[in-house]
């Protein structure tokens, strides 16, 4: 872990180049979600699910972040995303920066929404800005109930906590209404869908969720 | 992302003082697992059902490492070990220095087993060296078959992996054989055992090879 002062200036050189980034996704009128949670708890399967439902006219792009492998891009682009693969070579969160040189790469402008999709970890992806619009983490019924609390810093940076994997519950004993209250208590403004991205229950709502926030962006 | 040099100073540091920690473990013969998983994969609910199945005479500690909570100290004291919660207040991942801290409070020599399990995190723990015998990586069938070369830094370093959560399998599209393909690759000297820690099966196996490993640290 570096020093306390190393890890300070690199997260306020990671501030300057988000808030690059933000200008850059304002003057597009661009939405852009920055999809956060544990390797395995389902990312890569809503946006698949989500790239399949969300309308013809929303021209949507995808960032993918991987410490290794293009596996999670390569089935984005099966569904028609234009996107782009930052791979972290080890590296156990996006930068600000990262996301700025993969910029370069995508036209901004032809877009509506733009997912990023983080490295697979609950923790060092919560303190780095990327100048997304809403931070969204993925919980998975299967990891059990007690996360929130264990890994609080995301649930207080997110606008919108998914759980994710309902399909399995008759077969887990997992408390939804105590992660509901768990996340309630660490950050009241986040709102909190159940679903399975895998079978469908609840996407209707999350593709709602979505296309509110892209007319918001785009009336501002 | 801390640059180069400071991060090598870090962990050159690190490693400095996970060799001190391994001279305390093995003037006491003391075998020490360190386990490492993402979030939810299982580590404290195999911890429990382990200390519940090992031999009376076997004297096991536990240290616990969180971001937050003392949630899993509590479940492991509830099966009987002693043991030291050790919180990283947002840390990723344990380094040898706080395990050294946490040794002073531990009496090593009554002890023939120590486990520590590190923050909930497959990618940031891989490369702190703690001072332990091998490194155990836990995977879940729930996390998608996909895992081994997308994380493959900690299946470099493991001695042994876990596929945990086969009770699941009836309910999932996971490929055991794939799983097992991938770690082969990243590193053939790899052991891997699959069981289910919540139901019971595969524990015979796991038990079995603490115990080997017990021996060997013993009459070495």
């Amino acid at each position: 872990m570096p020093k306390v002062d190393v890890r300070e200036r690199i997260l306020s050189e990671n501030d300057r180049i988000a808030a690059e980034n933000r200008k850059l996704f304002d003057d597009a009128r661009l939405l852009v979600l920055n999809l956060i949670s544990s390797p395995g708890s389902g990312k890569t399967t809503l946006l698949e699910e989500t790239l399949g439902r969300l309308p013809r006219q929303v021209r949507t792009l995808v960032i993918e972040g991987d410490v290794s492998t293009e596996r999670d891009l390569d089935r984005v682009r099966a569904r028609g995303a234009g996107g782009i693969q930052i791979n972290t070579a080890g590296g156990c969160h996006l930068s600000a920066k990262m996301v700025a040189e993969a910029l370069t790469q995508l036209e901004l402008e032809d877009a509506d929404l733009l997912f990023i999709e983080n490295v697979g970890n609950l923790i060092c992806p919560s303190t780095y800005d990327l100048g997304e619009d809403a931070k969204v983490v993925l919980l998975a019924t299967t990891e059990g109930d007690d996360k929130p609390m264990k890994y609080p810093a995301i649930f207080h940076e997110a606008a919108l906590a998914v759980i994710n994997k309902i399909d399995l519950l008759p077969h887990l004993q997992y408390d939804v209404g105590k992660v509901r209250n768990e996340i309630e208590v660490l950050n009241s403004g986040c709102e909190i869908f159940e679903l399975s991205a895998l079978r469908g229950d609840g996407m209707d709502a999350w593709l709602a969720w979505i296309d509110a926030r892209m007319a918001e962006k785009r009336d501002r």
